[in-house]
């Protein structure tokens, strides 16, 4: 059996992809829609609440193209509070406006490939734990997407001693380095969880970043000959303000 | 040809997964749901009795994600039972409110790699009947997935000497048995039977021991070369009460 | 170019899988669920007749999960035959109940791999017509999946010489007779008719004989190294009576 | 660069599959039901005039099996005519009776693989012309797949030297030939146009020679190493008064 | 790590593929899609307006088949212009009698694979800035699909040194070039932002231009090996009376 790297975990995570009914948004009357819209605001203070008091944080992005119209990220302490994360929203009036697109269950998580030392018990470390609980960004661009660790033969990641997988991450990590200032990264993991290994979620002002990292990874070995990916969403910062321009008629 | 492992095998097995239609739920007015949760609470009664007498087991655990609302899992003696217990849902009102989302057949299996050696028939020994013909625990957390054993060229599970076989068979074992008191699992055989050779359904109190669990043994050879797994349903233990607080408006 | 089996074929084969609109089965008024149940039952007699006078074999099974409510088998002598039954089922009420959910086109069919010398022209052999153009039996359970051969590089079963095919498909009939008064096997071929090269119905008083059957296939060269499967469908009987207390409220 | 085949093109080629809504046929009045029927009609007697005047060809056929009701092969000299038959039909009362099932864009091919040597130019030759430009026979049967080449690691056809590939397409074209006068084939071409590479469609009086061709083609290189195939379909010949009895209840 | 290729990028690109609701078309009356179409109309206009003031450019291209009946290619400087141009489509009467059928995000790109010398900033230089931010033509069609370089085994495009991957693209274009005044080839890059690496985009006024070019080039390792492709999307183009012919019925 190989050596299996370490893992800190933190909270939980839940992407939610929908999908606006326009023709059924359309075909309501203003009074429907101005008591959705004031209902999706409450529920979107609400979470701004829960961001606020740092015991979780939701930031909602616009989806270009088909695959949805609009994301939910959330993060929680259980899985049980993004249930009812779902719930709650599937409750409301706006709802039925929507349809679901994807979703996308998980958890942060750090691995120790690279870790520094830490004295002590690391979930009591507060820099490490502002990395498994973050406040996710404001940023003007989101971009998601999962991934897989190839099992194909003779490129198999999990067959790979330790100290080659290490050394991937490790060219992998400086590539993402050079991107600090212009791309956040936030990883989750979904072994056990969701139907892909990893969701990577990134976070740029300028989304042309999105590509440019994706692209340049692409030719490091840790992607090119073991990364696997499922489809991306790429969108723009929606607050209550753009949600209500956005759903104007 | 090559030997095959043998197997004993206990109650059949149904995993139904379920999309609640809330357009139409919000839609209904008071009465018609009251009824419907009083049919459903009915049903679910009618499970537990079952689970009682020990002729079979239920449970009920919510879905994370939208891949599905809620699942039920039934152990029963036969594939009528099942088939029945399937009529007899989606004859009720509160099923019009659902979609079926996704379902697996399959029936609890042991394999002989690891067996101890028993005296006289097996299906006589009471400590085999238990795990065959169990009693599903009522654990806070679910996880579902089905799976196979590759048949990739040099990656061929079923072209491997039994040795080989059952000496990963063990590393895999212990890795599980690490879990002991952390996560329980039930392994149902569904060759023949479902579009998957194996369908593995893990409970646990803290939902964080899936994926340590499922990580580690993705290390393992028997994961690493030749598991292929699909896709991963997680969920939280529902009763009638918790039932009724997910569909209250 | 490498030598190609010779094969026999009767009667054409179409599984045809429905799934019953539950909701709108339930919507509909006393009258109408017995008008359409009528209707069903004539069909079901007309199809009977057929069997009875040897011009063809029609059998009717449910089907155990989500991916159908039940199926129908037909053998007919022409393609005609099969489209003119479709096309009578879903001019009835019942099939205005119903959804599709899949379907498959076949002949039966003989293979030369194990062919004992027949004199004269098999097809005027009563004991291989009765092989071609059989009466489906009444068993309690159906087990139905379509296969391909692979061809997947070193694993190509098309390019293998005919004496490794028959050696292969010898061992793997020595399963199939192991298992003789226990399941009932008859093979469809489907190149140039549907997506799979081949469909295998699977006929057994005990449903975990298809299970043990195909897992101990699975093992065998044949299947291990060159077989490719489809879904599996499983059910149990289903006569006039059955279906009625199936479909009642 | 490996040698590129040389090949010709005539018509383009659409084949358009479709299922009916029995659901909404039966609800529909006499009345409805007698207007849709002579429109599409009208429809079908002005594609037969196109075919009499040889600007183009037509066929219709039944589809058996839940994949399509029936499908119309229609050969014309622009992409804009093919388009302008869609649009006609989708405007159709009867249309509003069917749903889209599939579709294929393809060109009429010859490739110069086998090619005996023409004096002048091709395009000129009447030989040539008629199989560019084919009358659509009115077989009893049609069989319709479309197909590619694989381009997997040593299973490569585009990185096989010209006399290689001319090689098997010579076995390949003496099997064809050993079907002459039992099932003739037209081969579209579709790279560019449409997801496969080719389309294949059959016809024959027999539609048991679909099969019997087919899979003695597998076993040949070209198909056993090189063919990779979508979905089959299969029906028989429909003309107006055929599809009436289709559409009568 | 393996050295990357050097890009540049223009305008976010977004194909926006369509399928008409012919049913819910045909239902409303003379006056809904007079209102409708007047709306696409002035919706056209204003697309027209930023072609012509050079701030982005779009057009409109039937779809043959039923894949889509037709699509907008729209070229902007953000990501929110495009988000902007989809809410604003699907907001008018009009995209209520439209289904959604397929989309994709890139952005133009050129690679510095062939690139020669240029002075100074190359964002300043006209010649690269015209090809970065195109003016679309209005050519009478367009062929678009998506494509990948291969990660498969021994055929990883990204584990290829630079010096292999520019001799590839080298022949790859000189295939390109031969087409000159055919064939316009527009490459949107997608990493990180769609499904696919890349989006081609190609424009003629003889469809069969696409098919030769297309497959010429799949006898190129560039292809042969390393592409693999998406679904092909071709249709001829579209203007405002040309869209009301299409809508008349």
């Amino acid at each position: 059996m190989n050596e299996a790297v370490a893992t800190l975990e933190g909270w939980y995570a839940l992407h939610d992809f929908r999908t606006i009914d326009w023709h059924a948004w359309k075909a309501a009357d203003d009074e429907e829609r101005a008591g959705a819209i004031d209902e999706l605001n409450a529920l979107i203070h609400d979470w701004q609440a829960v961001s606020n008091d740092g015991s979780g944080s939701t930031v909602l992005y616009t989806v270009v193209g088909q695959k949805a119209d609009f994301m939910m990220m959330h993060l929680r302490e259980t899985l049980e509070d993004l249930n009812a994360i779902e719930n709650e929203f599937n409750k409301t009036t706006f709802a039925s406006f929507t349809k679901k697109s994807y979703s996308y269950v998980s958890i942060v998580e750090l691995s120790s490939y690279m870790a520094s030392h830490v004295e002590g018990d690391p979930m009591e470390n507060p820099h490490i734990l502002a990395r498994l609980k973050p406040a996710l960004p404001d940023s003007r661009y989101i971009c998601f997407y999962p991934m897989n660790k190839t099992r194909n033969l003779g490129d198999n990641w999990y067959m790979l001693p330790m100290d080659e997988r290490r050394e991937m991450i490790r060219s992998h990590g400086l590539i993402g380095r050079s991107y600090a200032g212009k791309v956040k990264q936030i990883i989750t993991g979904s072994v056990g969880l969701d139907d892909w290994e990893w969701g990577v979620t990134l976070f740029a002002d300028d989304a042309l970043q999105f590509k440019k990292l994706v692209y340049e990874m692409r030719f490091d070995e840790a992607s090119a000959r073991f990364g696997e990916f499922g489809s991306f969403y790429v969108g723009s910062m929606l607050d209550t303000a753009k949600f209500e321009e956005m759903l104007k008629l």
